[in-house]
């Protein structure tokens, strides 16, 4: 049973500061094992990923290639349910289609004194996608990670995913052909970071690693991050549902379930200024956890992560959102734009009763990696901006240098750095 | 004396691998001292700071008060000369100006079907600006690392600089008054990124720190990151000049020691096509070494890290720069268009013989915080775009809802998700 907070209750700001702070994640210690594992990668190449392969994968790449073949991605794509394949190709249509708003626009223009100035953006050159083995192995991930690469003109995307056992869930590989990923590796966990970061005979490197991972992998990332570029360090997901009264208490209890099904660790809140809502979605949770086949995960969730929140008034739910900083806000009110206009934090927002969070999950067209554990105080969503960067630009003739350099040669000098100085005052024959 | 590499010799190509793969950074393992720290600064709060700040920075909180006085930062601006703090404006105002250009615009839309969809950015609320103490403390780094933040619209910026022996830098204050910092404390090192990101009794945490320090202030970076956002963790700074034959050996020695004289593990490289040009460069080294104040660091960076490499044609610089993929580059050519076209990684490009890098280092308008060590293959300078984070929005009605349905229902049940599948089918009285 989730826990029941009252902002009327004596105390509330210490409960409620001290949920915010509660750990959601037992984070092992790897980084040793890690360590070694990637030392051995840069030594040894696709040996090493041969011998990890074989202890951890079950896997023996002297009977199945490291490389997953066309054949082998046009077979598993053909075994995909038709109306899967369809919602595939739909979901990456729209993906495409809003993330290809997102492109920034180079800006190079010359200011009043003549000098020339500008940012000027290209494509990552290569990206490694890491997708996890397993039931956490989901196609609709590889669109949301591959389809923003492509569209940022990303020219090579590099999939790896463990082969648990020698197979490969055929749904993402069916994901990854409509996604036009075709170099695909069947290998996992901190041996396959590795050898993205730093490449084996078979692997070239790649610049940058994204897609979420176990602890191991997470702990991969964290290691290689300098030599190669990661997107963030995703932890369990999150939901704050913020509903009025006129709700049907079924539907808040589908989406907090939702979450709730993903990980132990993940949370569902509902936030009301209702009590009598707040007990009846309570109790349809309950009712509909019994049907799920994932129940004994939601309900750990549930049990141990899970709130709700009942509010003297709606607007009382602003702040608390902020604070909370939800990967996933759901505004389930008459009037969602009043609350959304002063939510401030929150990774995505979810907005009225019609647009359930599992929509943005798959065909809405916008993102689902998104910022968990508070972090969309201070970071964004997945998007095409991860796979570019920006490089600045300068242009001064001679006279614009003359204008600028008494400046420069001063603020050189005021810091002791007289090569500074002189760079500047011999173009000039000043004194430097 | 840097090592000459010819594109033309035998085994260029490896001997260019290896140079690219050196290692420029003695990285102390200062890991397990740093989160002792960090625990302390947690646990005991403003005793703890106090305790660091006497024991390393042999300031005592008894007598001098933690948070630099209004008072103290008049009395700093006032004894810096005229002509600095007019420096400082004129750069200031540059920055601004340049910076406001890359605020990104909100997008908010709807698509074909009538599905709301949009991105919103919003400011950071509060961030934190480490400055080092002693000969590294920068005011333009204030400058560029407080503007953007300003620009961005970030409500509070908290400035740490460590007063060793009790001093400040007048001019860091004078810069922080003219970027409009206000909260500054003078503490430094471990504890003070520990303090900004948890909070102690007297300084409110940030969601963001940014900012160069020390080996023990980039550990605990790293080790506060999740809890906090950071920017990149910089390493030592490099130029990599492009120049053909008509050039000044004499200014392209000054920017090359502009480079050197920050730090023993910088890294100086002159790529041209004209050998003659590249000797002459190297005795211009020599020569201007002897008359600056840091010539000791400028000669031991230009021993360990400098290179001229002689390529057949000037095409042939740019796949190199690439690789390189420095810091600054500067196009020191007739007609640096033709090879900018082909550059795609780099931090800062300097076009033409008279953008000296260090133009850019104080009065261009752009951001010297760039990417080092190769890390421009995939990332980007600092700009307004690490001040602000971005929510994406998604807005659905019946009508809206009733048409994803189906495929995101069909996805949900391919994963193996229940209750996502359940929380769109409820809607609609559809089968989940």
């Amino acid at each position: 049973m989730a826990i029941w907070l009252d902002q009327a209750a004596e105390g509330f700001g210490e409960t409620f500061a001290a949920f915010l702070t509660t750990k959601r994640e037992v984070s092992d210690d790897v980084n040793d094992v890690v360590k070694a594992i990637i030392a051995d990668v840069r030594a040894r190449g696709d040996a090493a990923l041969a011998d990890y392969s074989l202890r951890f994968d079950g896997i023996d790449f002297s009977d199945v290639p490291m490389r997953v073949t066309p054949a082998e991605i046009d077979e598993a794509a053909a075994k995909v349910a038709p109306e899967v394949m369809d919602a595939l190709r739909l979901a990456a249509e729209r993906i495409e289609k809003h993330h290809a708003r997102q492109m920034p626009k180079d800006d190079i223009y010359e200011d009043a004194l003549g000098v020339g100035l500008g940012s000027r953006w290209t494509a990552i050159e290569a990206v490694g996608l890491y997708v996890p083995g397993g039931t956490a192995s989901y196609p609709s991930s590889v669109l949301m990670n591959a389809v923003p690469a492509r569209v940022a003109g990303v020219e090579r995307i590099v999939m790896v995913v463990p082969a648990s056992g020698g197979a490969i869930n055929p749904t993402v590989l069916a994901a990854a052909k409509i996604a036009g990923v075709e170099e695909i590796y069947r290998i996992g966990g901190a041996q396959a970071v590795a050898a993205l970061a730093y490449g084996t005979e078979t692997i070239a490197p790649v610049a940058k690693i994204v897609g979420p991972g176990n602890a191991y992998v997470a702990a991969a990332k964290r290691q290689v991050f300098g030599t190669v570029g990661i997107d963030m360090i995703a932890g369990p997901s999150e939901v704050l549902v913020i509903a009025d009264a006129n709700n049907n208490p079924d539907w808040l209890a589908a989406d907090l379930l939702a979450q709730a099904e993903h990980d132990p660790g993940a949370q569902s809140i509902l936030i009301t200024d209702d009590a009598a809502l707040g007990h009846a979605v309570m109790s349809a949770v309950e009712r509909q956890l019994k049907s799920l086949s994932r129940s004994e995960t939601a309900a750990a969730s549930w049990r141990d992560f899970g709130a709700v929140i009942l509010v003297k008034s709606l607007a009382d739910a602003v702040p608390l959102a902020n604070r909370i900083a939800a990967e996933h806000l759901e505004l389930a009110v008459d009037d969602p734009d009043a609350l959304m206009a002063g939510v401030r934090n929150a990774g995505a927002i979810f907005v009225g009763r019609h647009t359930p969070e599992v929509i943005g999950d798959y065909v809405g067209g916008s993102n689902h990696v998104l910022p968990t554990a508070r972090s969309a105080r201070f970071s964004s969503g997945l998007s095409v901006l991860d796979f570019v960067k920006r490089t600045s630009i300068l242009r001064l003739g001679p006279e614009q240098l003359r204008a600028l350099a008494p400046a420069a040669i001063a603020l050189a000098k005021s810091e002791g750095l007289d090569a500074h100085a002189r760079s500047v005052a011999i173009r000039l024959n000043l004194e430097g």
